[in-house]
């Protein structure tokens, strides 16, 4: 077998550990958490299905889809950070840089590189399609919450005002999805879900 | 809210159970078995990655994609049907035609007709895209079975002959990547998690 599919074929194993990596939201039916493949399967239909409320003009489908697939990755090594956990938080980017490191650099160098910066993209939130991607990454588990009677907010006393802040970015990316969000923000705060 | 947007967010609460449809192969560390949204997250790397052995000329990746994120939708209600399981498979199609009318009717009409028929484009089977995305859905179990002592071959006492038989369309999709499957087919032989 040619040394460059060899490689590739060893990504793909690789990865199939993000399967395990588990998230703090639960799936809908709320039966157990969720996992950072489901997750970022889930967001790329979205991707597909919301990409007209993106606010950059002439969204590149292809490189946000691209984005979705792999921008949890590095948590194989890093593990997933809550996004309301401050001390968690403070750290996050360096443990990140160091499996971005060991597993894009398991592929062949050209893809290496393409995917390196599809993350670095992705993380650095200033180009259209990284600020759609987030903006998907961040309404995701407020969905999820919201479905499951307020899990994680309210396992990790997690508040409206927090919920708002650490989101905004939605409304950076597709105002007519961050009407959305307060909507079922609200709502879940009128039904005592999420304290105010 | 918007009536579409309305109808797109229902949609994106309904897909959520595909991540409760278990598929006979296991994740990779042997743990349990795979749902059918992280096999549909896995294909879309691939996907990505295996691009340059496509057959076809001038793939249309985006579309690819889109049709490997929606291809087992269906199963929400038809369920998995085992691809070596011919009596399951008798029905399969009119079971997944009835879903597919449930699921996609969720969506608006123009989401609605362009996901009915990346589905059907899938299924037939005739295209480029098709032809590839087929190929890697089947090279894919095969890798999860190889990886995991030959699980659910021996489950359900599958043969090299029958892999062989049922996933020739590797070669017509990507023959490099059929180079590969017959390399691990008979490996596993070897091994002795596959009978000849």
């Amino acid at each position: 077998m040619i040394d460059r599919l060899q490689q590739q074929i060893q990504f793909i194993i690789e990865i199939d550990k993000l399967k395990g990596i588990l998230r703090q939201t639960l799936i809908m039916d709320g039966s157990r958490n969720e996992n950072d493949a489901e997750h970022s399967w889930h967001l790329a239909v979205m991707a597909v299905l919301f990409a007209e409320y993106a606010t950059t003009r002439n969204l590149d489908l292809l490189k946000t889809l691209k984005m979705l697939l792999i921008h949890d990755l590095v948590e194989i090594d890093a593990g997933d950070t809550f996004c309301y956990d401050e001390k968690a938080n403070a750290d996050k980017a360096e443990r990140e840089l160091i499996a971005a490191d060991r597993l894009f650099g398991l592929l062949p160098d050209d893809q290496a590189r393409e995917f390196r910066a599809l993350w670095e993209e992705f993380e650095a939130r200033q180009t259209g399609e990284a600020v759609f991607a987030a903006s998907l990454d961040r309404m995701h588990p407020i969905i999820h919450n919201y479905m499951t009677g307020g899990h994680a907010w309210q396992k990790h006393g997690v508040t409206s005002d927090r919920v708002y802040a650490r989101n905004a970015i939605v409304e950076r990316g597709a105002p007519e999805l961050w009407e959305y969000v307060k909507h079922i923000v609200e709502d879940a705060v009128a039904k005592g879900f999420l304290p105010r």
